[in-house]
Parts: C-alpha cells; sequence; structure tokens
C-alpha cells in the first residue's frame, strides 16, 4: 500500500502536519475567509421576525447586532453590547419609539445613529450623555424579498439592488422559507450546495426521490459569468443502469413507480443550477407544473464553524399561482425538502473533514467555486476581510 | 460614528487587543483577583450540612476541601484529595469517629492533624503510617451564624470574630437563606450587587416590586469607613417621573396600587446598603414592618469563573417575632427575593462582558469597591495571594 | 505540618509545577503511552457485531477503522475516512459484496486492498479509477475467540496467536461478556484493575461480596514470567479483624451469612490473578463450583483519555457445563461483577487524578506493572510508538 498517496489515513495526517499545515487546500485567500466574504450583503433574519416594540440579536460574520424597527417602521441595527456594561442589548426593551434600552441600567439608544440619548437611570442630566463620550456602533440594514440584509464592511456599501437578482425587487414576489443555524463551516455548506456528485448517491433513498429514478452518474461542465460573480453547471450527459468493471451493474433496481430523471427527450426543461457570491445557490426551474420559480440555498457564515442556512422557494406570481404553490410549501415542499433532504445533506456537512481530500472529475464545480472566491478575494485585496472574531477557537476549514 | 470612541462592537476590540489587554480595568491587583481575596475567612456551607458520620466537599478559592465532624462535634476540613491515588476524600466514609477514610484503599485520616493513622488494606503494621510520609493538609474552619468559615491562605487568620459583624456572635441571630453555585465570576457578583443604578431598570418589572413605585434615577454618595473595609452607599436625590429631553416623560405609568419607594417624607427610615471585604453586601432595615433586620449577600470565589453566593437574612429576635420572621422567609421572601429577584440579577452577572466598558455617574459605587480592593491588595501585597489553582482556564475578569 | 512531604493539596501543585512536569511518574516511557503500546493486537470489538452488508466503526489507538466482512464472510479493515471529502466510511453502505461505498459520493473501495474500485457517480470511465491516485488504508484484523483484533502499527505484525493464550484458539472455548467505552486513561483502568488493595476497601459492601467476609488487609508478592510479559500477583498473608494502634478493630462487624473469603485452610484453591502486555488482566479460578474458567480484563485506548474495556469470561466447557456457566453469567454474573461490581471501580478510575501520588506496600503490583511496560517500550525503542493521533488535547496521564 502505497501511503504517501492515500492522505487519507488518520495516521498520515501526523507526517503530512510536519511538512505542511492540514486543513489548506491550494486556495490562501480562501483558507482564510472563515468568516465570509467582504463586500457583500448578508441576510441574517426574514423581516417578519423584526418587531418595532422590543429587539432581536443575530449573528453575521463575526459581528453580533441588536435588530429593532424605529418609529417609522424601518428595521435598524445596533451592535449587541451595551457599551456601559457589556450586556446583549438584544434583551433590552423599547422604552421610547426609535430607541433601544438596555435591560440592564437603562441606557437608551438612537437606533438611527446609535447615539445616547438617555441613561434613564442617572436622570435627566446625566453627564454621559453630554459628554458624547458613549457610542453604540450601527450597522447598515435593509429590507428586501421579506428577509433583512446587513453589511457589516467598514468601507462603503454597494447597492443591495446590484447584489441581488433582479426579481427580488418585483413586488409580485412569492418568499417561502426558512433558516436554520447549523455548527459547520460555510464553506463545507456552500461545497456540498453546488457538488453535482453526491445527489446521486447520497440523495438516493431520500423521500424527495421516491417518485424519480436517479441517474447513476452525470459529466458537467462548469461555465462563468462574464462578472465572474456567478457559476453555472450544465449537466452534458448521464447514465442509469451502468456496468462498473469488476463490479457489476449499478444502480441494482428501479420501482415501477420512478421515472428516470431528467432523461433526455423530456417534455420539461431540465433545473439551472448556478453559485454567486458570496454563498448563494440558486436552482432555477424554467418549466415546473408549478409554474417557473426558484430555490436559494444561502449561506452566512456567523461565527467561526457556525452558519445560517437560508432556505428560500420564490416564484413570481399572483392570485391563484401564488396560492397554489403557497399551499404546495407548506404541505410539502418544506417537509420533505428543505427538511429531510436537507437533514441528509447535514450529516455530510457536519461529518465532512477536509482537507486533505482528493478530488474527482465531477468536483470541478468545487474547484471553480475556490477559484471564483480566491479570484474576488484577490482583486479586493485583503484589507477588512481579516475577520474581526476575537476568538482563540480554531481559525481554519478543518473542524479540529 | 466616531468608532475609536465607542468601544463597543465586536471590530473595536480587534483593534483594542493590538494596544492593551482585553478584560482589564485600571485596577491591575483588582483584575488578578480571579479566586478572591487573600486574609478572610470565608463561608463554604451551612452549618447543618457538616455531618459526622460521612464528609461532603465545597470548593473556596481554588482549594478543595473535605469537611467532616470530629468525634467532639467540631467541624473539620482535610483537603479534598488522597496523597495516595488522588481521588476526593469527600466521597470516603467514617470508619472510626474523628478520622476520615479514603473509600479507595482505606488510607484513614486524622480529621484534627490531617495524619495518616492506618492505612487499612495494608495492615497494622504499614511502614506507610510509620514513615510519616504521607499527610494531608488541614484547612482551618469554624463554625459561626449557622454557617461553615474557613481560612485557606498560609499565614496566620485573623480572628473571625474581629471580621464579621458583632451580631454573627450572639446567641439571639435567626440565620435564613440559601446558597447557588454560579458560573460567572465572582467580581461580576459583587459588583452587580453593589451597583446603585440598576435596581431601577431590571428590577423595574420584578414581583419584589409589584406594590412598589421605583424611582426612575437617583444620586448616590459613597462613604469610607475608617478601616477602608466598608463602603456605603447613601442616596441623595432621586426623581420619579422624568422628562429626557429629546424622549419624554418616564416612567411611563404608575398603577394605583404602587407606593412610590423611599419618597422624602416616609415614616420609615430607608435600608442602609453597604459593601464590605471580602465581597459581602448588606441592606440594613432599621425600620421594616418586620422588624429590624440585614439583609446579606456574600459572594466566595470557588474556582476561575464559578462563585457560591450565600443570600442571607438574619435578624436578632426571639419568640414570636423570631417565628414570624422564619415564616415570613419561608413563604414569601425567599421565592420572590432569594429567587426570582435574585435571577434578574443573574442574567446580567452571567451576560456581562466587560471590560471594556464605558462607567456613568452611579457607577461610582463600582469604582470605589474595586479602589477599596485595589487599597488592599496593594497594602497586603500580592504574596500568597497568586491564586493556587493549577488551571489552563482563562484567569482574566473577562469571560471569553 | 509538613507540606514539602505531602504532595497531596491542590496548593501544593503550583509549586510542584516550577521544579517538574505534574502528570509524571519516574517511568517516562510509561508516562508517553497515552494510546496504549506498540507492537500487539488489540480487540475492537466481538466478531458478530461485523456485518457483510454494512460497515461499524471503531476506534483503536487513535487510528479510526470501519470494519465490515467481505464476500466470504472475512472481516475487513479500512481507515474510517473517505479519502474524497473526509466523511466517515462507517457511515457508508455495501453496494457489491466485498466492496464499501462512501455514502456520500458513492467512492467504493475494495475491502481487501483499499483500492478504489469505482467512483459511481463518475460513471465506469471515472478517472480516478485509473489513476490509482487514492487509496483507502487498510488494517490488518482477525477473528479470535468470538472477537476481532486490529494491529495498526506499520510494522510487521507479530502472531495473533503467539500473542494469546493458548486456549483462545481452541474451539470448545466458550467467551462470555461485554465492552464499555469510558473516558479516562487506560492506563488508570490497567492499575485499578491490578491493584491488590482497593478491593478489601471500596468493593468491601459491593453486592459481590454480600456473601463473603473481606479481608481486612493482604501482603502480596509479584513475580514476573521469564518473557517479561506477564507479572503474577499472590496473596502471601491477610488478615480480617485486625486492631489497629490508635483507631481500633476493623472491620467492625461479619454477618452471620458472610463466609470469609480465602481463609487459609479453605477447600478449594485461590484464584490466581496476572496482568499480561499490552493491559490485561486475567483471573484464573482454577477450582470454582462453575469449573475452571477466567476472568479477563482487556483496556484498550482509543483515543486520549478515553478507552474502551473488555470484560470477558472464558471456559473450555461442551454441554451441560457451557449451558450452566452461560446462564449464570446472564442472570447474575453479568450483572453483579461486569456491571455494578465495576462501576464501583470507574468511580475511582474517573476521579484518579495522579501523579501526584504516594504509594504504599501493595503499590508493588502497580509499580512491577509500570516496570514491566517500561522495559518493554525500552527495548522496543519509541519508534512509531509516538503517537499517531493529531490533537490538542492533553496527553499526559493526568487528567486536567
Amino acid at each position: 500500500m502505497n501511503r504517501a498517496v492515500t492522505g487519507a489515513s488518520v495516521h498520515d495526517l501526523s507526517h503530512q502536519v510536519t511538512g505542511r499545515e492540514p486543513g489548506r487546500t491550494t486556495y490562501p485567500l480562501y483558507d482564510e475567509a472563515v468568516l465570509g466574504l467582504p463586500g457583500f450583503w448578508n441576510p441574517v433574519c426574514f423581516a417578519d421576525e423584526v418587531r418595532n416594540d422590543r429587539p432581536i440579536g443575530v449573528q453575521v460574520r463575526g459581528h453580533k447586532l441588536a435588530l429593532m424597527r424605529d418609529e417609522e417602521g424601518t428595521v435598524r441595527a445596533l451592535v449587541d453590547r451595551c457599551p456601559h456594561r457589556g450586556v446583549p442589548l438584544s434583551i433590552g426593551t423599547c422604552e421610547f419609539p426609535g430607541n433601544l434600552t438596555c435591560r440592564y441600567h437603562g441606557w437608551t439608544w438612537d437606533l438611527k445613529n446609535g447615539a445616547l440619548k438617555a441613561a434613564l437611570t442617572d436622570g435627566a442630566d446625566s453627564p454621559i450623555c453630554k459628554q458624547g463620550s458613549a457610542q453604540a456602533r450601527t450597522y447598515r440594514v435593509q429590507e428586501r424579498a421579506n428577509m433583512v440584509w446587513a453589511y457589516v464592511d467598514d468601507d462603503e456599501a454597494p447597492s443591495l439592488g446590484d447584489q441581488l437578482p433582479e426579481e427580488f425587487a418585483a413586488r409580485d414576489l412569492l418568499v417561502l422559507g426558512r433558516w436554520q443555524d447549523v455548527e459547520a463551516d460555510w464553506r463545507h455548506g456552500v461545497e456540498n450546495g453546488f457538488d453535482e456528485g453526491h445527489a446521486k448517491m447520497l440523495h438516493r433513498t431520500s423521500l424527495w426521490k421516491t417518485f424519480r429514478y436517479v441517474p447513476a452518474w452525470s459529466k458537467i461542465k462548469v461555465t462563468t459569468s462574464e462578472d465572474s460573480r456567478t457559476l453555472t453547471r450544465t449537466v452534458t450527459d448521464k447514465g442509469f443502469e451502468t456496468d462498473y468493471p469488476g463490479l457489476g451493474v449499478w444502480p441494482h433496481k428501479r420501482h415501477w413507480w420512478q421515472k428516470p430523471e431528467g432523461k433526455p427527450g423530456g417534455k420539461r426543461k431540465p433545473p439551472v443550477v448556478s453559485v454567486n457570491l458570496p454563498g448563494i445557490v440558486r436552482v432555477h426551474w424554467p418549466d415546473h407544473p408549478l409554474g417557473e420559480f426558484d430555490f436559494w440555498e444561502i449561506w452566512v457564515a456567523a461565527e467561526p464553524h457556525r452558519y445560517r442556512i437560508f432556505q428560500l422557494l420564490t416564484q413570481r406570481a399572483r392570485g391563484l399561482i401564488r396560492w397554489r404553490t403557497r399551499i404546495a410549501y407548506d404541505l410539502a415542499i418544506r417537509w420533505i425538502y428543505h427538511h429531510s433532504f436537507h437533514d441528509e445533506d447535514l450529516l455530510m456537512v457536519r461529518a465532512m473533514e477536509t482537507p486533505p481530500e482528493v478530488l474527482y472529475r465531477p468536483d470541478r464545480s468545487i474547484s471553480a467555486w475556490r477559484r471564483m472566491v480566491e479570484d474576488y478575494l484577490t482583486k479586493r485585496g485583503l484589507g477588512d476581510h481579516r475577520p474581526p472574531y476575537n476568538s482563540d477557537e480554531p481559525q481554519s476549514l478543518r473542524k479540529t
């Protein structure tokens, strides 16, 4: 057995350690991006979760935010830590519309600019307000497509409209979905999401595939958009029962009720899968019985080795069509796709320990994604990309 | 927004790190005092928890003690680790009155001096006893006011009577209360306990305040006792409905059944709040419907980031008065003050992450307390104050 | 009190740290052996736990193994980590007999040699298979005495038959027992297992001893086998009621239904206790009412501070004798010896914090065991004994 080649055993790791840091791909900036990519708006929660009478706390790219609506109903964000004694503002209260009051001593912060309007328990003449010596950091937040998006970098924020697909601004956009916090690296999430190969093995027996006969294999090509922010994965060939040398035919059986998935000559156009910066997988169904719609998965790093994933179904629709999709989502899609199907993915994302790794042909989707991120970070310069997170936790891709 | 000023966001912390160690106040010895202050007796449990037929284990200032009563009923303490094979003596047994026998191999220790009287499983002629090569460390412990107090420093112990208030020695002292182990820093506990400001915001809606209309703010002065071991906090001014510039009047409403708290001209004398070394807050009620009594809160560091808090009600009383207070405590005070009211404090003490911090006028109580500790430690010299605790855990005030 | 002598208090530890690393015995190679001893086969599970239609995962000496039977029924082991994307192979499936397929992307590994036979989701022409660039490490495993034994070192493995006692190969060997994973150091497990002294104190009141009157003390001698791989502990003297100077007679009472254990002049031959490399305690009952049989305890380090213990009863027996022992085991021995009795040991093994330690006369059994290990490691050279485990966890004997 050629142990130098495998890179696979626990034993080998100890040897590799001497030569090279474990947990590294060939993309150094990608490896550094523990807390996601700078220069983008990230969704933090759904819009209807933010109220005007009490705050909620979210975490994005190492920053903790307390969200509340001001008196006009606009969502605002302050740093989720009272500068006074360091307790979370997200357990505070709303004593005056448009202001967030700390639960501990009543320091009252203007949601719009983070100014200290009053330290209630020190009276109207409290010197701390006049000195201007206390200030809560504000964050830029916007509502779009039923979600709240935050920009946490220090530089000028790009236009949210420019970043998001056009239809996210449409008034007739139906947005259905959920989010979930996962203890895993956001990059493993995206890589699994844009990974062509695993569906045909991991999800073969999932509830979602009950009426589908999944191919054994496929060949793909990956194309890059002009702005280098989107990769599209296209299947160029696929096979069902296949005779593997030295093993035999696989998969073994097709149930009579299963319809081969995406067999050429099908009447409907196949879905198109793409991945977008900073970490969004889109599955566009141009020609589905429910009409044209999109599935989205958005990975947002919260802190090292923890992310929030948004799973969405969006459709531009009105009237009955809109209701039909909503009912289909609530009764079926949510449970069998966004829950049970996704749980299979999570099993892998949580168990994954790479690098080291040995990639194969379908992994060109993963390599292309890493290269796109690397290119983006190289152009941008690392500047404020360095994670603000103050932590002793491992910061590499590799779970330790 | 002037980010250099705020010191508040997660982002800022990373910058501060470069310039200055996080988690530091301006009092270096106070910052070091992870395990409490040397030179004092500390309560470790209630007297009736210690039996003469089996030991119990307690932890104080990084030391683990096994407590048991000897044949005269005197409480004794040995180090809670058998020198033989390192198992806790507090899971041992009493095979001979006045001696504690290790559960593992029967090494039998004299409670009075920690001498090895026998290694039972090695027979009466065991060389290990004759050599005098094994010895369990003893600790000085005393009973007072229904509690067991331990002195764990190596120097000569001060008189417990001198350290404690006179009435703790009184024969008619009623002592009611409880203790609780809390995963937080003992200094955050004391600081919250002597903090004037938070009660008017945090406890505003607590069960304890149902029939009280709490002031919005107060002004205090803090006076130091002659021996620099006690600080007393006195309210010099207070206000109820107050008009805050740019915000409006607060608090918003007073229920008809609420009586303004401590309004000047009240018939009863107000309580007096003081904090004492090494970490005791006393609220003296000179003129309460239940009679004159004291509330005490005593914080005892067990190990880094864990303390035991004693919450007591003491009263010098006999006969019916004594029974009335006991019933009031068991039926009401215990639950609404020592439990639900205190739980609000714990929410803050556990969430607090300071320094960095920005203090305001009422925090002079906290600053005075820190200064008093700093002065004490400066005078004493750090000598054996260095924590004996052998640990890789963070030793700073700041939770990480 | 001579604190320099005790080595016992928490306080003392901090002083010792300066002079000498804590957690060290006088045997440096023994102290290093966090993950057990090289050069031996170790049991990893029972043979009937390994199936031919799905794998199971085990851990031994820092190595993770996926076990499955091939098409001939032979147990095979691959490293429990797919070289592709680092997920455990032990959650994989059997798509083709004799091959283990990764659950994630269908990489299919030959159980016999770890070759990549197919990457199912990449089709029959997948380049990754032809390149030979992917290889799963295989491990040597064998079945013997109803257990699976693994050899994880890189050198040539000794004969399993040579390592094991002769009767383990016997066709009429009855093997009963269980295994349990314990969060403790394997050396504390073995030391407790071969420790003569503790039984007479710790197990005095156990269910196992209900009908036994346990001696107070014993004197032992320890003899070494010619090949320096086995130590035998023999009792040379013992005593029951004993008068300890300054304390009195102990043990205090003998119940009328208790029979003194091993009193000279008993009709039956006493059991013989030995410890064998790499960490096996054998209690041989030559003359038991159930016939001649052996108790075995085998400690196998899984990772630092976690071991798997095998507790066995073996007997060469056929027919009715065999059934009688099996019934006695299932109804009684399993529960009162392998569970409740062993739980008392685990209480100590988990609580033990040594070194520092102060040994006494009966601990010559422990010292002899340590010396035997030290001699073995010295002769062998440390070579590949250095643990392969890639971990930041504490690697010393001492729990921290």
